[in-house]
Order: C-alpha cells, then structure tokens, then sequence
C-alpha cells in the first residue's frame, strides 16, 4: 500500500479529513474512541505523515545541521559520533555539512540553512573565513546555533572547545622538558579560533622557559598536502628545528613522511608533538606523543547545549563557554 | 529584515501574493517587468522560499540520505567526500545518518526516509541486518535507493561496489607467497555482502595453492573493540597462525594492539594484510600491507547513479552493478 495519507484515511474510516488531522495530532477536540480507530488503522497501514506538510503546522523539522570542515579527520569523526549519540536520544535527524575549509561554501550552506530546513546548527567553523557576516544574519533569524571547537569569538554563541591554550603551553613545555632547543609550530590557519588561541599558548609556552628564551618560529600551513609536504620540507631543511609542535593531526602525518624522505630519525633527530585523535597514535614508528581532545563528548555536549537551546520558547540570552580538558599522551616521539 | 515572505514582498510592490509566487517560480504567466521588479526586491530583501511549502509544491527535497555504520573508518570517510564531490554539483544537501552497525537503527531510518524527506537514498548496510524487509517495503515508495560497498544481493537495486573476491583471493595468495602456512581470516559479519564474498575469496585462495592444502581458519569478529581483543588474542595464543588477513581494517588495528602484549614481532612472527585505507598504513610499525579500495571514486560512482535514478522519470528498469578495482599496497607487514 503506497502513499497513504490523511484523506486515504478519512475515507476508509468515513470521518472528515479535518477529523483525522486533528485525531493523529492527538487534539482535545477529538473523542478517545475516534482517537483510538484512527491510530488503529494508520499503524496497520504504516501511515507516515508528510514531513513537508507537518513542517509546516508544527513548525518543527526534527533536524539539525552539523557544518564541519571535513570527517576524514579523527577529531570530526568522533565528535559526530558524540552529535549523533545525543541526537538519537531526541529523535533529531543529522544533516552533515561539510565546508572541506572554504568560505563561500559555508556562507552558501547558512543561506540555505536560514530559510528553516532545520531547527538548530552545530558549527565548526573553516579556515579559510575571515569575513562573519554570513553568521551574524543567521543570529538575526531567530535559529539556534551553538560552535563547537572552532569558534567565532566575537559572536556571543554558545561555545564548546577545550582547553586550547593551556594545552598548547603544555605541549611546548613538554618540548623544552624533553631538550628541544629550537621548537617550530605548525599551524593551520590565523583567521580560525582554534590556530590563533594554539599559536599563544605556544608562544606563551616559549616565554616562560627557564632556557635561553627561544624565539617563536611559527609556519602558517595550508589545506593542501602537496603544499604542506613542501612548507614542512623547507621548513626542516633550512631551519633546522629540534622540535615541532602540530596543531593538527595531519600536519604531525605529512611530518612523518618528510622526515622519512629526509631520512631524520624521530626522536633521535628531532622530536614532535600534535593535537591529535588518531586511533593508531600508538602505532606509529614512531608512537606519536598528542595532546588529546575530548572529541567525543565536545560533540555530545554541543548538541545537548543545542538542544537546550531549541527548546527555549523566549529568545532567552542563554550564552556560555564550556570546555573539555585535553590530555597530553605520552609516546616515543618525543623521547 | 527578518521572516520576509511572500505576502510581505507581495504587500511592498503592489502586487497580488499569487502573482509574486509564479513570478518567483518564472511562470509564463507573468511578464518579464514584473518578474524582474519581484527578482530585484527578493535579492535586495534576501529572501529565502520556505522550504516545507515549496517542497510540496516542487516535489522535490534536492537532498539526498546517506545511511552508512560509522563515519570513525578511513573507507566510510573518503566516501563520503567522494558523495559530497556529485551532490555539490548537483546542487543538493547530503543528510547522513549513522547506524552504528546496529539493524533496528537502519529499519527505523528507512521508515522515516520513507516519507519523503529525501529524494533518494545511499546506503551501506549495517552488518547486524538478515532481514531486508525494510528495503523491500522502501523500493515499493519509488524512491531511488543505491547500494555500495555493503549491499544486498536479493535486491534488484544499482550497487557500487570493489571486487571483493578478487582481492581477497589476491591477499590470501600475497600472504601464501610470503611464506605463510596457516592463515587466520578475521571476518565481520556473515551477514553483509563483503564479510560473505571476501571470506569466498580467502577460502578459494587458500585452496588454489601449490602447498599442501591449508584448512581455512576463519574467526568471526564483532563490532566492539574490547570483545575483539579478546577473540583475536585467544587466536593467536591458542592457534598460533603465522599469517592473518583481516577484512576491516579496524581488526587490523586490534591486531597490532595485541601482538604488542604479546612481545609477537610482526612480520618476523606473524604477518598480516588487511582491507585498509588508513592513511597512516605506511606509518606504521611496522608499515601495513593493505588491499586499498577506491573509496573516494566508489562514494562518488554511487552518488552520481542515485542522480541519474532521480532524473528518470519513469520507473525503468535501470539496475547494473558498478565494479571498481582495489589495490595491493605493500607494506613491511607481510615481510
């Protein structure tokens, strides 16, 4: 039986299809009895109401958009794992957007998102934006939007990220404590939140060395990684770092196959430190020493937080910052 | 401006709400000033159509489902790019919805696909599913479904896949020429095409081979990483093969992990290839061998056919299987 609907019903039970309407939407206005034969019948019939129709009277999608710049990228991978858990406990669908780090598609994907396809947004933002207009009037709209990881600090959101500067001070210490005497950062790109906050806790991390003050030596990479192959080359070749410091876990890969191509021995030659969720961190040759993001759960939470918000009828001024330790995973890498 | 709508564009140039709605949609009706005073006006105002009521009006949601096990896997990842790449040119939004391997989740996935959020749907199947009821009932809707990677061969439905026997029988004959006589197959599930098609081709490699003929040692796997620990440990403890094919490469992962506790040198000890496309395979330690399948193209392969099934008007009969060649990479693993 295909395409049952409302007037399918109405006709078969002989009621009004406004009767049947107001029945399925469990109105006061219908009797229990009427009620319980039109349940009866659309459960046998596997009725399924229009969702294009029933969007429109409740006002209600029971989506939301994840906008990312990608999920080939463990962090992303596990922080819709965390999405997904808590949207599966509201009965929300997932719609996943993915940026791949470009602007115009991320502004393109708010245009879209404005004109109530879905009831909230998760955002990361991409690297490659400078220019926030495009969220500034989506806030104007009245939907929901929460940023998780990489935020847009000068918009009052609510906000899920972790301990970035802190740790990012962490994994330089942890550089100078293992005897890295010319650390150099690799960072993906100034005009997100996340390359900005990393990149001070590295300098702060310089500075407050008991050595010789180290000069910051910072390296802005790319998205690409032919490009980024031959940035970190250069970068290994004429400067001659002791130690690197990755902001990303696929900058710490294309590091790996340089010094192979290079044949540097890490640690022996020169050591490095990522933010990282890979799952083989501990499988490299060698083990890869991370600062490890709570993924998971920065993911869950940020939907929860969503959540929240959706279901605050005022336009309440719920704003806030949450944020989830990161850990520093020892591995041979660093020595 | 927020919520502008057609009554108000209506209200502001004079015009009936009706006129505006077939000027927008560029009907025939209206003259070229008209058309070009209600353009003008809905771009100076941003105006965005509501899309709940222009769905019911077009038919047409311009997005299509992915329904896969995880996106926490290298395979599922590129796919998803490769997705991404066709529905960006067709102009159409990608709602992806994980099952996590779990049969229920897919079922009620399905019904609510059913209803017509989307206007057709990609999917991988979970490999806790026997039954196929779900998708007998989703074809009889007409809306296009395509399989890839993990289809159901019942259906009559287009399927992109790699050529899993093939590989298999290649990876089995790779680790049979490397020296290995007793070969482990760690399989998923019985129940999803590849774990059925890919234990043929170990059973059938095995059996082609000069030496004398090795009894195939296949070990069922689960979707949980500690259980699987467990199950691949007690493997090697108590069978002690030398030589393990692994169909996913999360069991490759497993693998490494408990040949560390066991102090087993790979591949002095014991080698292993897996289906793989960790990007990290050649970083390894020690490198993995791998049979790499052609992520990116099989996800970009399955999006555009689904786009073609959505084009066809008619019901035909357009029902083919799409086979895309995996690769032997070589890594230290196997010798």
């Amino acid at each position: 039986m295909d395409n049952i609907n409302i007037k399918y019903l109405a006709r078969e039970l002989n009621l009004s299809i406004s009767t049947v309407s107001r029945a399925l939407r469990d109105s006061y206005e219908i009797s229990p009895g009427t009620k319980r034969k039109v349940f009866a019948l659309a459960k046998k019939l596997n009725y399924q109401p229009n969702p294009n129709a029933s969007g429109l009277r409740e006002q209600k999608t029971k989506t939301i958009a994840v906008v990312i710049p990608e999920v080939s990228n463990n962090f992303f991978a596990l922080a819709i794992n965390g999405i997904e858990k808590a949207a599966q406990e509201k009965n929300y669908h997932v719609l996943i957007y993915l940026t791949h780090e470009n602007h115009e598609r991320e502004v393109s994907y708010f245009r879209t998102l404005s004109s109530g396809r879905v009831d909230g947004v998760l955002l990361s933002m991409s690297s490659e934006g400078i220019d926030h207009q495009h969220l500034v009037d989506f806030n104007k709209k009245g939907i929901p939007l929460v940023f998780f990881d990489r935020v847009c600090t000068s918009l009052k959101n609510i906000k899920v990220t972790t301990n970035d500067f802190e740790s990012s001070h962490l994994a330089t210490r942890h550089l100078i404590n293992s005897g890295c005497k010319k650390i150099a950062y690799l960072m993906i790109s100034k005009n997100i939140s996340i390359g900005q906050i990393r990149m001070d806790g590295y300098i702060d991390g310089l500075s407050g060395s008991s050595e010789a003050g180290q000069k910051p030596l910072i390296v802005e990479c790319s998205n690409n990684y032919d490009e980024n192959y031959e940035i970190i080359k250069e970068l290994v070749v004429n400067e001659k770092p002791d130690g690197v410091f990755a902001s990303v876990e696929n900058l710490a890969i294309v590091f790996y196959n340089v010094c192979r191509e290079l044949s540097l021995t890490i640690p022996k030659d020169i050591k490095i430190i990522s933010f990282s969720n890979l799952h083989t961190a501990s499988l490299l040759n060698p083990s890869l020493t991370t600062i490890t993001q709570p993924a998971f759960l920065i993911g869950e939470t940020a939907a929860n937080m969503l959540f929240k918000k959706i279901c605050k009828k005022e336009d309440d001024e719920l704003s806030e910052t949450v944020i989830l330790k990161s850990a520093l995973i020892k591995g041979d890498s660093t020595g």
